[in-house]
């Protein structure tokens, strides 16, 4: 079902103005989002919803001008938390704390786990903890994906925009986020589409995976 | 239906040794991370899937001695390219142009749009160029938990492995690759898993979601 759904999707190039996502379907591209598995469960990033056209026309050439970001209904930017700090990683693990109800043996284990996370974490360069938080939100990004095609509602993911011009719009770095890839949500224009009807490429299984019997 | 299997996912301390997964689902996780979209297309990083027991008995302590690795039947290591090459990106553009059989103006944009990426990513430093390729792998594996949740296969995001050491044993750095996170595949073993039972904790939507509308 995901698989045949996969080959079912393709990078949007021409999305139609005319055409909204419905918010339900909008809602469980979201929750995949947020049901994805991330290191620690630290879900170290925070997702943007952008339906404002004004936004969207001022992201435009931030985004190189790419018209997904303006022509789909729905503009989702995945933003990584810029670093690691106490502050953060002590309010997920106090909140895993309240609703797991957590006491005893296994509350003594979760807080010498969160202390090793802070020993680790915290003294580290910033660079490479955002790299890290980065990645965690591309996992998010992968299920956002993969929901949007099970939905049938077409998305492209997106790395080419000035993540720094981005951030200053939104006030990323503010709220200590960065942005990493979007994600426009909408239909295609099939007709004005170049890329709709090429085939899809990808390296075939035997230059893709090694197997170790 | 994806959100009722990711809700249905956790992940699994204790796999059941005594069980395998079939190949057809093992082949269909596969398949997911392979269809992943990545950025212009090049698929920065390869698979390695391991059922071979004298390796995962090696990989146990790189892996902090956490039993997943050899209780479950499959372990598969997600790798990302070192750094772009031009014969990388020159064997991927080709695989293209030969796939899509294009030529005439089609193929002039396709190699102008191959120039430009071979001046941005091969002059650039290798971490760079490692870090954006890694995230790249993190769509593959999104999508194999994803597909994994959809076959109701259980599997284990894990990033707590000596990665050097990982890609010592595997003979990875010779290859290009260095391992960036690692997936066990099989059954979960309930009455010996204490976090069968947990609550899955996730931030709620209002601290993970920002609208601008």
């Amino acid at each position: 079902m995901l698989l045949e759904k996969l080959n079912w999707r393709y990078a949007t190039k021409k999305f139609d103005p005319s055409r909204t996502v419905p918010q339900e379907k909008v809602d469980r591209i979201i929750e995949a989002a947020r049901l994805a598995p991330t290191s620690s469960g630290l879900q170290p990033y925070e997702l943007i919803v952008i339906t404002n056209q004004d936004i969207k026309a001022k992201i435009l050439p931030i985004a190189s001008g790419q018209a997904q970001v303006v022509d789909a209904s729905h503009l989702l930017v995945f933003a990584a938390w810029d670093t690691y700090t106490a502050d953060r990683i002590n309010e997920a693990f106090d909140f895993v704390v309240a609703e797991r109800k957590l006491e005893g043996e296994r509350l003594t284990n979760w807080n010498a786990y969160r202390q090793r996370l802070l020993s680790a974490y915290v003294p580290r360069d910033a660079r490479t903890n955002f790299e890290h938080a980065a990645r965690q939100a591309y996992i998010g990004f992968g299920l956002a994906i993969a929901e949007a095609a099970m939905v049938e509602v077409d998305a492209t993911p997106m790395e080419g925009f000035d993540a720094d011009a981005l951030d200053e719009l939104l006030g990323l770095r503010a709220r200590g986020l960065r942005s990493v890839t979007i994600l426009p949500l909408g239909y295609r224009e099939a007709d004005k589409d170049w890329l709709v009807n090429l085939k899809k490429v990808r390296r075939p299984r035997e230059k893709f995976l090694t197997e170790i019997r």
